[in-house]
């Protein structure tokens, strides 16, 4: 007889932990004192954490976390020559932490990101919004006016065709920012009191056929999946253009998953976003980008990948 | 010298009310009681109130509104032979009331459509804010993951392309409905009880090439940009399908909005939906547009207007 005592008060559809099958890579030049704020939801994974900047700097993380760190001599010794695709003194070298690992997932986050708070005033576990989404269909052929219709409350609209309604696998969750939003350093230059208040609550697929800026700060992915294509560029030391690292990725992540047909999600969770970064660097650092994308981004609203190209490797190298 | 005592307490950007240049168009066949807790924000409005059904029904119109309704009889003398376009006993009805108005903007709403409260228990001004929509651009050619940047409080983030940050002019502002979905017979007959109380604080444009369930409940338009599309199709009396007027009516004006450059917005404002219709009902109206959807719409999605139709009247007439 199956006893019913152990349902009670457990959801149906508690979210999957996945703590064997995903990996969180950190980016960082600091010690990781943020960590503490994270532990209830974020202590029972493992961190692949890399350190960019100078390699002698010992970087501290919090007790209890299981983690391996990598700090530039290791990448030039794992990689040999090719290290020199992995930027320096750019956030962007976290796409180390993407090929070393060896889960199906991956989440990434910014040291300046901490727990957010919902409107009820309840502590955000990103960590298990970004599962959710990544575990449920993503519907980019038909835009429903409910947002996520597979979420609890929700459902397609009339209208909605039903051939569409198994949706694709999601590939991408892209999550949001409370408190600073990230703008570019000319709006930041001119709203440099602007933070950002308003929690919307949705998780939404970005349609078939449209670009996003897509932020590495509080992301997570499906490495099987889109893992070839998440390479965030060339950026930081010695290159000409920075800050585009993620939106690089984030160009070519979704012209593969629209030609794959796979989903990118993007909306809930919000981390709170602590610190600013200075303007004035930033606008050093992106000013040829400012250029560049106003070129690059019609290459890829109009780019069509050949039918051969079937694996995200294939499609990486077609782009 | 400038007297700044007058500007105190003012909003720098007040909605404007547009009392002359916008109507509101309700299809009914009941009386207008539900008027009643609207008086506050649509009395100074024009009404223009098409009846439904048997004409010879009085219906009751709220002390204080100024209106016009027309009954069957009106529009079979107004129209004579072509009063067969207009649909009868099917709330597509309201299309004569968008052909008689002589106003820029369109504001309509079903008869059982309350106010919403907003979660700080504030009651919605919808039609301000569909007003707030259709003044302000919209953004069909990128995706802004903060929404929509013209609001108090956002921007475009960092990787908008700063080219497209002007946007487009809207056409068409598609508001929500809290309490009572807005579902198909399947899904109201699967989930019977299931009701939105999900206040998603958010409006955001459509992207271009991707077409959505428009909902004709509470909705606005712009009638020079976009009118002559906003035909809801021949449902109803005598037809074989029935509940896609709007439906129909959305995939029209979104594929000329696209072609045309024009945006398309959905999102707030809310309304409170009162009653749920029989889905019994319902199915046996909607069930041979179930199947004519599934071959209609890949048509939609696919067709491409020529660079000659340059006018809605033009690409209405291609489509």
């Amino acid at each position: 007889m199956v006893d019913p005592a152990n349902t009670v008060g457990i959801p149906v559809n508690p979210t999957p932990l996945l703590k064997d099958e995903l990996d969180i890579v950190i980016p960082t030049i600091r010690n990781l004192d943020f960590l503490e704020m994270w532990r209830p939801f974020l202590q029972p994974y493992h961190l692949i954490i890399v350190q960019d900047g100078d390699p002698t700097k010992k970087i501290h993380v919090p007790e209890g976390y299981d983690y391996e760190l990598y700090n530039r001599n290791d990448i030039n010794r794992i990689l040999g020559p090719k290290a020199s695709c992995i930027s320096f003194k750019d956030s962007a070298c976290r796409c180390f932490g993407y090929m070393v690992s060896k889960k199906k997932y991956i989440f990434t986050i910014d040291d300046d990101c901490f727990v957010a708070k919902d409107p009820a005033g309840k502590a955000v576990n990103a960590l298990e919004q970004h599962i959710k989404n990544l575990l449920c269909p993503s519907t980019p052929l038909f835009f429903n006016t409910l947002y996520d219709p597979y979420r609890e409350g929700a459902d397609f609209v009339r209208g909605y065709p039903f051939s569409l309604r198994e949706g694709v696998s999601t590939a991408v969750s892209h999550g949001l920012w409370l408190n600073i939003p990230d703008y570019d350093a000319p709006t930041q230059l001119v709203k440099p009191k602007e933070r950002n208040t308003r929690y919307v609550d949705a998780v939404m697929t970005i349609p078939k056929g449209t670009l996003f800026p897509m932020c590495g700060m509080n992301l997570a992915f499906d490495r099987d999946l889109i893992g070839p294509a998440m390479y965030f560029g060339l950026m930081g030391d010695g290159q000409p253009i920075g800050r585009y690292d993620d939106m690089w990725a984030g160009w070519c992540i979704k012209v593969i998953c629209d030609h794959l047909g796979l989903g990118v999600k993007t909306g809930l969770p919000y981390i709170y976003h602590s610190k600013a970064s200075n303007p004035f660097v930033n606008l050093k650092k992106e000013y040829k980008g400012i250029f560049w994308q106003e070129d690059i981004i019609p290459f890829f609203q109009n780019v069509k990948l050949s039918k051969e190209a079937t694996t995200v490797q294939q499609c990486y190298i077609e782009l």
